[in-house]
C-alpha cells in the first residue's frame, strides 16, 4: 500500500482535532504537517493545542504530539515534505483564498469549509451517495487550471439527511420534503455557545443552516451529466434547532415520493443500501451506512450515536404520513462530528485514493 | 362577586399541585376540598404532599396547608361543603369512573384527563378558540342525564398549537399542517422519566401524543352546529419529541392555507388576535393570547416561557414555506403546565362562571 | 473451572439489571434464576423488564432473555436448580427478611442492601481493602446457625473513598477526614428523582448518605481480631450532594495523617497499590485499583469514569492541606454503579469463590 | 437626592452588562458613559452589544440603548460629562493600567477586577462585613497621590463565604475552615466554557479560585488598625469545583470556632445579622443579608438563588462537625453574578455615597 503524505490545516481547532483523530487511525495516511494560526507556529502540537477531542474518549494521538506547527501557507506546507492530501478545517474566508492555492500546487484538498460547496466544478461528496460526481474533477482541473483539486464535504445536517434519502430517491422518486432538525451543541464550534445559553433551553435558529440543508442536499442527489451536476428536482423546506445534546443531530423527515411506497419498503431498501465504499471495503466505511431500528423510541443520540463508530446513520419510526398521497415520515440520527465531519472526510479521501485521484 | 366552592381531586400529584397554585390565586374560588389516594386521606395537605410546584418559585399556598385530605368519592367530597366546581387531575382510568359521578351530582368538572376529550357531548375547550362549543353542555346534560357537566382541557401540545392556528384558520383557511414538537420534561409527569434517560439526550417518541395532537386539534377548531361539533377539515401530520428542557413545549409548524397569505399578514392577525376571555377581561386571561417575536432566534423556552405569566403562546420565525402554493412556517412556544395545564383549566372555569354554567 | 449457579433477586430494578450485565460476562457464573415482584412472576425476563442498563451502551444479554421470572422466595429459587450464589438487589426491608433465609439454606448472599452492613458478623467487603474480614464468615455461620452466609457491599460513596484511604492508612495512619461528595443521579435509583428537580440544580442532601459514609468506612478499614472487626480509629465528617451527572461520584477529601507525608508519597503509594484480587488475577479485577492523574483538572466524570471498565478509582489534585500539621487533600472519582455497585459485587463473589467460600 | 454621574467601563462583556442591569435600576445613578473595545467605539450600545443578561429575565434597559460607546480612556470618559463613579468590568491587565488613571483624575472606581484586591491601600469591601475598611481610602489617596480612589469587590466565592463567617467570627472566633465549592457556569465568563465540556460533567478545578478564596477572605475579615488591615488569623483550606448550574455558587463549609457554640446559636446569629447597609437602608441592601433554611435539602440554586433579588446568602444544614472540639458545618448559596457580582458593586457604591466618599 502506497503511503500518502497528509497535511491538516487549521489543526488546533475543534474540526482540526477531529481530523487528527480520524486520519491518525488510518495506516494509509502519514500526517506530515499541521498548520495553525501565527501564535502557534513553531511550537510542538502538544504544547499549542488544548485537546478537546478527548470527549470522544481518547487523548491526543502520539503521532502528532511532536509535530512542530507550520504556518498555513503553500510555501511552508511544501517544505514539510511530500503532501498528497490536505484536510482543511479553515474558516470560510481563509478557505476561499488558500484552498485554491493548494489545489494549484497539485494537492487534493478535502475540505469541511462551505466556501466551495456550491461551486459548479467542485464535487460535494458523500461516498455512498454520489461517487460519480468525482468526474467533475477533470473539468475542475481544466477550468481552474489546477494540478490538484478541491473536494467538499457537505455540512453535517445534509450528510445524514442525504444518505437516508438516496435509496428512497433511487427506488421511488421524491417530490417534497419537510425536515426539522434538533442539532447537537458540538456542531456550534467549541467556544461559540455558552452553557448558560443552552442549558435548560433550545434555540430555534442556526444561522445559514436551513439554506445549506436545502441547497446542498439537491446538489448531492443531483445527476451528473455532460460535465455538470443538475440539482435534484425536489422541494425541501427545513427548520433547524439547537438542542442541549453533545453529539448527534436528530432530524424528523416527512416526504412525498413519486411512486407509491409502504414503510416496510422504505425500511427494506434502507437496510439493504450499500454504496461504493462498502463494495470497495474502504477502511472507514461502515458495513451498513443506514441502520433501521424497529423500537418505537429509537434512535436516541445517547444510545445510538456511535453505531458503527459513528459512521452509520440510524433511522427509526418509519411510518406513513397521511398528508401526502405517497407519504412517509421517519426520524434519523447522524453523528455530526464523525459521519457529518472528520470521519466522512477521511472516507472521502479513501475513495479519492481508491479511484486514483490522489 | 359570588364565591364558588372548589374541590381539587388528585391534589397531591404534579397536576393537582399546579391546580392548587392557580386556583388559590383566584379570589372567585374557595378551595373547600382536596382529595388524594387512600394513604393520604385524613392527613393535613402539608403533611402528605411533597410540594413539587415550588419549581415555579413559590411554596405551598397557605390556604391549603391545613386542609385535611378527603377520599376521592362523591359522598366524601359532598360532605366537605358546597362544591360548585371540580378540578380533576385524576388518572385516565379513574376519571372515566368518577367524573361522571361528579357531573351527575350537579358539579361542573374541569378535567385535564384525556378520558372524555373526544366524547361527542364534551366540549374540548380553549376559551379564546371555541367558547361557542360550550353550547354542547345542554345536550350533554340531556343525553347523560346529568345535573352538572364535564368540560375537558386539550392536551398541552394541542393547546399552544390550536391557539396559533385559530386566527389563520379564520382568515385564510388551512388545508394541511406538519408539526414537529420538542416537549419539556415536566410534561412527562414528575417521576415518570429518569434524569439519566433524558440528560444529554432527546427522545423521538411520546406515547399517544401524535394521535392526540392530530385529533384534538381538529375538534377544537371544529364547527358547532345542530348540537354537534364537526371536526375541522384539515389534515395534520405530527412528530413528537421529548427534549431536556424543564418547562415550555416548542413546536415547528408548516402549513398550507386555503387563501394566499404573506408572513406579514399572519403576524398581524396573530398579534391582533383576542377572544372572549380578553373581551370579558377574565382574571386569568392574558392581554394577548399570542405574542409574536421578530428576532431571528426567538422564542426560546428559557427566555420566553413566562410571557404574560405563562398564559400567552409565543410565536417566532414566521416565514414562507415554498413547498406549498400558500405555505407558511413558524415556531411556537407554549408553557405546558400553565397555558397547557392548570392555568388554562382555571381560565376555562372562569369562562364557565361568566357564561352562567357554574 | 467449576461453574457456579447464580440467582439474581430483584432482577428487574436498576441494580438488578446491573447485576445481570456484570454476572453475564463472567464465564464462571451461570445465571439460573431471576426473581422479581409478583406482577412479573411467570413472564419471560425480556417481556417484563424495561432494560435501563442500555445506558451503559449494551442491550439486554441474550442469556437472560428467556429466563422465566421466579417469585422471590427460598422455595421457588431452589426449584430452579443448584444455586450457589445469590446476588441481592432487594429493598432494605425485604433484605432483612429474605437474605437470612437464603443463607440458612446454604447459599452465599452477596448483597447491595444496607440491611446487614453494620452487623458485627457480616463482612463489609472491598476485595482490595479488607479480604481478611472474610474470616468473620465462620463466626457468622456459627452465631446465626446458617450453612451459607451473607457478605455485604458498602455503599457506592464508601467504596471509592475507602479504596483511596487504604494505602494511606497503612503507610501513614489517618486521624481525621473531611469529605464532600458530588454524587451522580444514577445513584438515586432510576425513577426516584425528577429531571425537573436536578436539571440546572444541585441538591445539598442525600438521605442517610453521610452516616453511611462515616460508619461504613470505619468498618471497612477496621482491624479483624478475635472474631471481630474493631472500627478504625478515625474521625470522619461528611457532606453529601447530588449533582447533575449521570455516572461517577466525585469526592473532595481533606485528611490528617499520623505520620508526616508529602503529596508525592501519597501519589506513589496510590499508584503502586494492589490487593488480593490483583495478586489472584481475578477476572473482574482492574490492573490498578487506583489511577492517579497529574493534570490540574482531572478526574472528571465524563472523561474518566470508565477507567479500567469502571473498576478503578481515579484520583487527582493530590496536594498539601495546610490546616493540618500532616495534611493532604485530593479529589477522587468512583463509578457508582460499577466499582460502587454491580461490578464490585461480582468481584466480591469472585474472591469468595477463590477463597473457597462458594 | 444628589444624582451621580456613572461610567461603566468594559460595558459590553458579561460583567459590564450585569453592571448596566443593576446601576440602571438605581435612581441615584445616571449612566453617562459606556466604554468598550475599539471595534465598538462610536456605535450605539444597542447595536454593539449582544445582550446576554436577558437570562435574568430582562431585556436591555432603555436608558443605555442610545448611548454611543466611548473608548476606554480617561480623556474620552471625561468628555462625556461629570463622572463621579466608575464601575469597572475591565480584564485584569487593563485594570492595572487604567484604574489608577481614573482614580488620579478624581473618580471613585468600584472594580470587579482582581488587580488591586490584595493591595494594602485598597479596601476589599463587603458592606455588611467590613465598612470600617473604607478608612484606608484616606491613606490610599495620600500614598498614591490620587484625588479619587479604588475600592475592590471580592471574588464571587469569597463574598458569600465571608458574609456567613462574619457573625460567627464576631461571636465565637474562628480557627480553621475547610470549604468545598460547587460553582455555577455563569462565573466562567460567557464564552470561556463549552457546553460539551460541562454537560453531564463537573470540573474539579478553577484556575486561581482556591488561592483567591483563601486570601481574600482573610483580608475581608481582617482588623483595620493604624492605617492597615491585619489579615484575620484563620487557616482556610479550599477545594473549588465547577458544576453544571447556571447561577448560584454552593459552598460546603466545615469550621472550628474559638469558643464553644451550638448549631442553634449559629443559626440565630446568622438570622439576626445586619450590617451598616441595613441600618442605613441603602436601596440595594437586602433586609436580611443571610437567610437560614431549616429544611434538610435546602438551599438549592434553582429554588433559592433569587432570595431578596439575589442579594441574600442562603444557608442551610447547619449542624455539628465532630472532628473539631468546637465544630460546625453548613452549606451556603450565593448568587454569583448578583451578590457576588454587579449587585454588590452597586451596594458598595451606595455605601461610598452614603459615607461621603463619592
Amino acid at each position: 500500500m502506497k503511503k500518502l503524505g497528509v497535511a491538516i490545516v487549521g489543526a488546533t481547532g475543534a474540526i482540526g482535532q477531529q481530523f487528527i483523530r480520524f486520519v491518525s487511525k488510518n495506516p494509509q495516511f502519514n500526517i506530515e504537517c499541521l498548520t495553525a494560526s501565527d501564535n502557534s507556529v513553531g511550537k510542538k502540537y502538544s504544547d499549542s493545542a488544548q485537546w478537546y477531542a478527548e470527549f470522544g474518549g481518547e487523548g491526543m494521538p502520539e503521532v502528532v504530539k511532536d509535530i512542530v506547527i507550520t504556518k498555513t501557507s503553500v510555501q511552508e506546507i511544501k517544505k514539510t515534505g511530500n503532501i498528497d492530501i490536505i484536510f482543511s478545517a479553515l474558516p470560510t474566508e481563509e478557505s476561499k483564498i488558500l484552498e485554491p492555492q493548494f489545489a494549484k500546487e497539485g494537492m487534493i484538498v478535502v475540505t469541511k469549509s462551505s466556501a466551495f460547496r456550491l461551486d459548479e466544478y467542485v464535487p460535494l461528496l458523500i461516498p455512498e451517495v454520489n461517487p460519480e460526481h468525482l468526474e467533475i474533477i477533470e473539468h475542475q482541473k481544466k477550468a481552474k487550471n489546477w494540478e490538484g483539486a478541491i473536494v467538499a464535504d457537505p455540512n453535517c445536517t445534509t450528510t445524514g439527511f442525504a444518505l437516508t434519502l438516496k435509496p428512497i430517491y433511487d427506488s421511488f422518486g421524491i417530490k417534497n420534503i419537510f425536515v426539522v432538525t434538533m442539532q447537537a451543541t458540538s456542531g456550534a464550534g467549541y467556544r461559540n455557545l455558552s452553557p448558560v445559553a443552552i442549558n435548560d433551553n433550545l434555540l430555534p435558529f442556526i444561522k445559514g443552516e436551513e439554506e445549506k440543508t436545502e441547497k446542498e442536499t439537491l446538489k448531492v442527489l443531483g445527476k451528473y451529466e455532460s460535465a455538470k451536476v443538475a440539482p435534484a428536482n425536489i422541494t425541501i423546506s427545513a427548520s433547524c434547532n439547537r438542542v442541549n445534546v453533545d453529539y448527534g443531530h436528530m432530524e424528523d423527515v416527512f416526504l412525498e415520493t413519486q411512486k407509491p411506497c409502504e414503510p416496510e419498503d422504505v425500511k427494506k431498501i434502507m437496510k439493504d443500501f450499500v454504496g461504493l465504499p462498502q463494495k470497495l471495503k474502504l477502511p472507514s466505511a461502515p458495513k451498513h451506512p443506514i441502520h433501521v431500528r424497529e423500537e418505537e423510541d429509537r434512535p436516541q443520540p445517547k444510545l445510538d450515536v456511535n453505531t458503527e463508530n459513528g459512521m452509520s446513520v440510524v433511522v427509526g419510526r418509519v411510518r406513513k404520513c397521511d398528508i401526502f398521497k405517497n407519504g412517509i415520515k421517519y426520524t434519523l440520527l447522524v453523528h455530526n462530528t464523525v459521519r457529518g465531519g472528520a470521519g466522512m472526510a477521511v472516507l472521502n479521501a479513501e475513495l479519492l485514493v481508491s479511484q486514483g485521484y490522489a
